[in-house]
């Protein structure tokens, strides 16, 4: 052995798999770079929805090690003023749009570093005005995954545009959250942590004015079609229906509210 | 050359492509081994549909080179009782919770070995409720890429927890079905084997009481928008409409009653 | 470093990730060169439609270093006398159906090479009549992948089978084309080249009758919801709705007209 392993290059994109956009860039990453390795992450992201991407890249990237290169591109703002970053967030590097994607990684990490993308010589020769991850982003993660030092790739700058997060808040020993992510089981991720909740579970956990059947630990605790409540796999409190879909039981979507009472559970 | 290709892991999930679970696996997989080669099967699978996942490995994995690390995430069973194994069936190497999307392989096979996953120290170090396949069969699956011996994974076991896959019945010279797969056109594929079949075709066959217009070596054969039927391509029995969709004219699906009729073709 | 890097495989398909003709293909191709990259492309083509599969392919292709091996299963025509063919395109190969998929690439590059595929000792031993994408597409690309020299494959032939793509035509100053392509944003692409258009933009352009209200350099130039044309990624005339679908919002799609006036443009 002894060899480095080829360099992995990620993918993140709203583009689809019908579209040739996310293949284009693949070959634009190959041009540069014979020997990266492509790895898809989604080309799922729902059209234009930087908030969904933040949300992914916030439960991907940390499992990934570290100089894994994670292009990002979900980008309204393409051909406008907004600016590329390069990012690196406790060395998790990527490159994206600088509108929030990345927002969620850079505020919980402990070590960053920040470059704007202004040399055209790592880009295409001709950079459209509607598709900068084929024309600068890509080209970009191709040279980055041959060795090149970021700091080339433009000045160091310290902000980001931050994403407008929800925060959960307390209300006596009530905490009062949100849906912020739904996954494909229908099963509704919350932004209220667990790390307070008693061992137990809470006493009670009401989506939208539904209240949870059961805390469990796992959907298998409960029979199917009861709507329980739990830790998820981050550590955050979800609901779900075991076996089922919550979302679509409570026609609920993101943004629904989230009550956690904290005292015993009353069934 | 002379060196060995690095080692293959594919990812056959329920977990679609919006969600982050499919790339926090390969996450995982590639800290343990940065070499590993990631191979999408499929998210696709519908959520929690252990027979869908049984019929696309058992037409998927037996056409891979032995060695390959077949990873599958089709599991309503998550956090209870139900064990994860490490399963040989002729060579063919997968991890996958024992709830029966293993079986038509296993059955199948004339080799097998089974390995109830017991070493937690291959696991990630704090272990989910809700989602093992981050982290237990990922990071197994890392190790198993970089030589570990299964051995050392757990006992071996001998049983699995069998699929109730649907067995065709003879009456007279009637063959009594149904369809177990319904594809991307909507040809209806069915647990009718073709070995037995005269050369020319059967003589009747029927989908829920709609009968095929003809038997045909290839959709080609038929004029589009024809019910044809035809051995498929791993086979058995399928009916289709050319160049259309043969689930949609006839609204059925998986479980519809196919009947044939050995007797020589009646138009 | 030194060494070569492995060689790519792409697959472009229309089977879908629920299937699992996709995975099998990338089994065999494994099976044969256990080194080769797998790259996807898209299994999202719509079902048979091999002109959605020219325009992927010609928007995708030509960004891939020269050497990649591109398989396309787009094949309504499989199992009959249609041939398979080994495609050079300025330096791009290719494996598919010859029913027009490639016919872009072709008709645009310099250099061509075609072969018929005519040697069944590079394909697997028994060949399906419904799936040559795995029978002996995957099987021949395997082998290329290794260095077979492509002419071992059968004989040179000179005609493929076009596709009858749509051209744009000029009535006094009115170029009148067509939506060729809707992406994932419901974006019409159209098939009006723009490198005759005045620096500022056309007059006028119309879809359906439906007026574009301006003429814009970036989506972002405008306000969310105003439809706009301006210059795709690719270089052709493009409808878009500003951070909406303009597709739905028009409902029209692939074949709509699509009117430029070449004037000034006038609000």
């Amino acid at each position: 052995m002894g060899r480095m392993s080829d360099p992995v290059v990620t993918l993140t994109t709203d583009f689809g798999e019908a579209s040739p956009f996310a293949s284009a860039m693949k070959g634009v990453i190959l041009s540069i770079n014979p020997a990266a390795r492509i790895v898809d992450l989604s080309h799922a992201i729902p059209p234009q929805d930087v908030r969904h991407a933040a949300f992914f890249l916030a439960q991907t990237v940390p499992y990934f090690p570290p100089g894994v290169i994670h292009v990002v591109v979900v980008d309204p703002g393409v051909g406008t003023e907004r600016r590329l970053l390069y990012v690196e967030a406790d060395g998790h590097r990527l490159l994206a749009p600088d509108n929030g994607a990345c927002h969620l990684l850079l505020e919980r990490s402990r070590a960053r570093r920040l470059i704007r993308l202004a040399e055209a010589r790592f880009w295409r020769p001709h950079v459209s005005h509607t598709f900068h991850g084929r024309d600068i982003l890509a080209p970009v993660a191709g040279h980055l995954s041959l060795g090149l030092d970021p700091l080339q790739l433009g000045p160091r700058v310290e902000e980001w545009v931050p994403l407008d997060w929800p925060q959960p808040k307390c209300e006596g020993d009530r905490i009062i959250g949100e849906v912020v992510f739904v996954d494909q089981f229908g099963n509704l991720m919350t932004n209220i942590g667990t790390d307070g909740l008693p061992a137990e579970g809470p006493a009670k956990v009401k989506v939208e004015g539904h209240p949870a059947e059961r805390w469990v630990r796992a959907y298998g605790e409960a029979a199917p079609g009861q709507l329980v409540a739990l830790v998820s796999s981050s550590g955050f409190v979800e609901v779900a229906v075991v076996q089922g879909n919550a979302a679509r039981r409570l026609d609920v979507g993101r943004g629904a509210a989230v009550h956690v009472w904290l005292r015993e559970w009353l069934a």
